[in-house]
């Protein structure tokens, strides 16, 4: 364990999942944590899960505030702690940068004690029932400069998110806005279209659903009060993309009624194309793997022992993906591999019983 | 293994991925295969790697034909099957099925004994080498009536799919190409249109990538030529599904435009209706399963021993996911299990010194 940069006492306001996650991530590093929140109720959970302490009357100035209050209230909460605890370094962590700094900068708020913060902590449920200390670890945190924030701030937000084991990315807030318009809010937007789209479908259409339809739309589960508040906070970069996906979709349309096989190839060469951006394992280049299907059967430690076999054959599980199979007690486990791995796999699981339901190439 | 329903000889017509499997799989049951297609290197591969034998002088009639050739000239070599061998019951494996069907009607064939197949064998890669034997087991194998096949057509096919390992599900034409619309080729338009966008965004966007992106974009990968054809033969019932999603589209771009949460949620909403309806596992009702993450050390073995420790917990994972964390040498496994079984497989795993990462409800 590396030494604790981070210096307390720390003011955590808003103990919802995020706050109180990095309040007990905190707390596990020794630091002082003092917790406040509107709801009574919310503050005591976390201070009973060890988010940290209640304010006392004897409390030195606090060294770090972090606003983890809800999108449409988090600007006018760190303007009010910026001119409340006038030595301290502010942040907080809306999934938004641009609208928070622009009302900053309105409200006259000293930007140089203002860092923005979006620790990228995936699809957790909310409240800080759900809160983990290790809800950061290994996630990018992207920081974000206010355009006047002092480097000891800078190096402050900084500290904090390597103490919580996140990965930190400085951008500033219309390059963040734009990054998560185009990897975050596009798909949530789009997966949602396409889950709606099944609403009215009879049940014998959607026995046949497959891994594709359940990959495209599993995030289409999202909490919808979240999300509507996070795509109205950054509607322009929003909606450039739908403008553009939608200039796409008409193209498609056009295709299909003039039976134009070339046009219906271009809109999946496009997509070939850009999928072939997204970076691989650990943010490397991107980098095509093979995948070997094994059938499992749907028992307790099937996959385990699977997986220890390919381990004994030497052979890195690159990526994982259990398929469920309609109608069969029996699972389809995509295996990742590196390129030119397949046929000893193969061989070596032929070997050890397993049915073996293909090989394929993945971009 | 239950006993063999398929007579032969079966001739298969068009050696590549699909056909090739039907034979790997009908000789490991016994059953003589005869092979043909036009191009005499696919031919020689098929039957090099077992798939079935040439035809010979003295064949007798036979049994069944199993057309698996590419999409625009099904119907034509489906007709001269149906002519060429008068005493065989003639299926194809085309993933469309009306335009098929009115083809043959329209040319005069026998519609008694043909019967359409859409054996639903996943993304393989394409050709005779990457054929299994195994391709189609616990797979749905949609058989579908010409509105003319004979029961005694229809048992043949059946007893095809079942031989096979498949699930044989049975549709109408309109039926079936009305439900691959939805769940496979309107997930497949839609994962190409949000992958395009990612084309031209600066690498420090595509860092920020997460999960719910490359869920969403993963089948943007498929084969272009071979997607086009399949949207081109399915066209009415793709479009109508695309021109709902734009008029859904528009509505979401209408909302950003007012600023309206309201609209917005109601856009995720609709999307949480619809995913709700993807049945579960093994084809059975939806169920929310939760979500235990761990990090998993990026090295050979790990995951093995997690999983080994969660089956000794005796805990069963219904659905396991492998995320890629960028920029460290650590991954996070999403294990879904039954509702009210995180809470011991968390205590389980912190006890033996895994990183729990967070729990979460899962649609």
């Amino acid at each position: 364990m590396s030494p604790v940069a981070t210096r307390g006492p720390v003011r955590i306001v808003g103990t919802g999942l995020l706050g109180s996650s990095v309040g007990l991530a905190l707390r596990a590093l020794g630091v002082d944590v003092i917790l406040a929140d509107p709801s009574r109720t919310a503050l005591a959970i976390a201070r009973d899960m060890g988010a940290g302490r209640l304010p006392s009357d004897d409390d030195g100035p606090v060294a770090l505030v972090v606003v983890a209050a809800p999108p449409d209230v988090v600007a006018d909460v760190v303007a009010h702690e910026l001119s409340a605890h006038p030595g301290a370094v502010v942040t907080d962590v809306a999934s938004v940068k641009t609208s928070v700094r622009d009302a900053l900068a309105e409200a006259g708020a000293d930007l140089e004690r203002y860092v923005g913060s979006h620790p990228m902590a995936g699809r957790e449920r909310s409240g800080p029932t759900a809160a983990r200390g290790q809800l950061f670890a290994a996630r990018p945190w992207v920081i974000v400069d206010s355009g006047r924030s002092s480097d000891e701030a800078l190096l402050a937000v900084r500290s904090l998110a390597v103490d919580l084991g996140a990965v930190p990315v400085t951008m500033d807030a219309e390059g963040h806005d734009g990054a998560v318009a185009l990897v975050s809010h596009l798909p949530q937007v789009a997966a949602s279209l396409v889950a709606a789209r099944l609403a009215g479908a009879q049940d014998e259409a959607l026995a046949l659903a497959g891994q594709g339809l359940r990959d495209t739309t599993r995030i289409a589960a999202s909490d919808a009060a979240l999300w509507a508040g996070i795509l109205a906070a950054n509607a322009a970069p929003v909606r450039e993309l739908l403008v553009g996906l939608r200039e796409d979709l008409d193209r498609a349309i056009d295709a299909l009624d003039a039976g134009s096989v070339a046009g219906l190839a271009r809109t999946i060469e496009a997509g070939n194309q850009g999928v072939g951006r997204i970076p691989g394992k650990h943010g490397g280049a991107p980098r095509a793997f093979e995948v070997v299907t094994v059938l499992v059967p749907d028992t307790p430690g099937e996959l385990a022992r699977l997986l220890v076999e390919i381990g004994e054959a030497g052979v890195n599980v690159e990526d994982l993906l259990l398929e469920h199979s309609p109608g069969q007690p029996v699972g389809l486990a995509s295996i990742s591999v590196l390129p030119g791995r397949t046929g000893q796999l193969t061989d070596v699981l032929a070997a050890r019983g397993w049915r073996v339901a293909g090989e394929e190439q993945h971009a």
